[in-house]
């Protein structure tokens, strides 16, 4: 995908709806010329509203509609816009469960345009499977003890320390949002299961001795639901570096009321051991907590609680920074 | 998928291209009124040639093409002989890569017939993520140290000792021989990454409290290539039982040279740890190993070995049966 972005909100009833969209705003605001909102629209990502046309003569490249909805799919009314950007210029890229190029009026006018429709929950590449190889390089995975609580923040706030700092690393998404983040990646729940470590294995290559790839975790070992995605991208990431991702207010895991969280300890043994099948110089390097539950007072005393319990570096990503986990890399 | 079954080899080149075929009529005789050959077929499973006319008079309700060749294409020269069987009254199940729905002539003679076109590598049905919540019913898992040291079997062993003894039981296929041999199941490595857990949910629902599903197993929690469905199914089996399977004379980890089998007591201590996330009750009941690559006298030697080691009936499911490990239930 290339940027600049002309983020297209159409007219999502609320700012859950626009929630890819505004965490691609959050983490690329140089990327994205403005917003363009369909009359109804209820979301506002805090930048500029602009035309199809302005967004075309500023030089937008792709209109994303980085937008989530019930059902996942494409409101008609939204298609003439759609259209219209092609005409400008722009190829598409969309986060929603429907693939662009199953509707036909926008197949035909990107064939008509030679404008390419990215769809970023459906991988496109042909993957081989994992083979578990030594590769060069080096790689940090954010894992969790549950889904949504923190992996993407956390390791695009560890590449932008090390960016800062003029270490050689890239971010690797491994979901929509990331993706469109990245400007590239593999949605690796989408992906056929037996290709599962094969997908992360070609999304975060051999590379230079010195440099890291800042790989997006996915759900957890312990979710009923993912863990084997979570295993297989462990496996494929031959991660030497790992950061626990935890939200301390969890009730229970998400989706599965009758399932706790697992213990912090029991988290990092079972990833411990499992990364060591491909990685056998696997450890953690920090833990990555999402306070924003807790009061400020409270959030400091656990992250001071849990440096002294495991002996690692503990942050809030958004709230302290990552920087004591790139200092201990 | 209705039996009886028609097997169709087409011209395959040795015995191995018809390695599915034969497991089928291995284990399912009575489904299997004969095969059908094309000049220059070198495969032969030993069971009546017999002509697609015949195969319809006799009753047969499907054509089986259980053959694997490279590329996992149809030879275009097989075209005839498939519609052939559909107009004389029979669906068509494949175990390729290709759909056969994908080939024009295939679809439009399914279509104008009203046959169905089963094409068992690729799940047909939407399943929702696993949820790991409790349910009734019993079931057993094959796990293995590697891919291909005998889970189908042993879980088909199984099966049919239960169900000679009376015992309410269900083989569940996950594979594609395994497909053909229930007649019903789910290619487990080729769905969706997210619905690893929940297709084998699906697979094998609530049932009555004495009912045993024999679940095929699937990879290993140690094969760097397919550890994620491994675990996926794992969870979503929610084992009772768990039964060993492994192959003593392997070198290396399936299609991995740098990649050692795992010691049997930590590939044990692995999947018990992760199969508890969704039963805390399970455990093993036994270890089945293919002693094919060792004498009789070696192999019953390291079956008595391994008993006393770890306190399990310790089988061959081919050469001693699995009696004792139905007993040990």
């Amino acid at each position: 995908m290339q940027h600049p972005y002309l983020m297209f909100l159409g007219d999502v009833p609320d700012q859950l709806g626009a929630k890819t969209a505004q965490g691609i705003v959050d983490w690329r605001p140089e990327w994205c010329l403005g917003q363009m909102r369909l009359p109804g629209c209820q979301a506002d990502l805090g930048i500029k509203d602009i035309t199809i046309k302005e967004a075309a003569e500023n030089g937008t490249k792709t209109m994303v509609i980085g937008i989530v909805n019930s059902g996942g799919f494409l409101p008609p009314h939204w298609i003439d816009s759609i259209i219209e950007a092609m005409e400008a210029g722009m190829d598409i890229a969309s986060g929603l469960h429907i693939r662009l190029s199953s509707i036909p009026e926008l197949k035909q006018a990107a064939d008509r345009l030679s404008r390419k429709l990215f769809d970023v929950r459906h991988p496109s590449e042909d993957v081989p499977t994992g083979k578990g190889t030594p590769r060069s390089g080096k790689r940090l995975l954010a894992v969790g003890t549950d889904c949504s609580v923190g992996k993407m923040y956390t390791t695009l706030a560890i590449e932008k320390e090390m960016k800062a700092r003029d270490i050689k690393c890239d971010f690797r998404a491994t979901g929509q949002t990331g993706i469109f983040i990245a400007g590239t990646g593999i949605s690796i729940d989408a992906v056929v299961a037996d290709f599962i470590s094969g997908a992360v294995e070609v999304l975060s290559p051999e590379n230079d001795a010195d440099h890291w790839d800042i790989i997006e975790g996915q759900g957890s070992l312990f979710h009923p639901s993912f863990a084997g995605v979570s295993l297989g991208l462990l496996h494929g990431a031959q991660a030497d570096a790992l950061v626990l991702c935890h939200e301390p207010t969890r009730a229970h895991m998400r989706g599965i009321p009758h399932k706790q969280l697992p213990d912090l300890k029991e988290c990092m043994a079972l990833n411990l051991t499992t990364a060591r099948l491909t990685n056998k110089d696997a450890k953690f390097v920090g833990i990555s907590i999402n306070t924003s539950g807790l009061s400020v007072e409270e959030g400091d005393k656990l992250l001071q609680d849990l440096e002294k319990e495991h002996g690692l570096p503990c942050v809030d990503a958004y709230r302290t920074g990552v920087a004591s986990i790139v200092d201990a890399l």
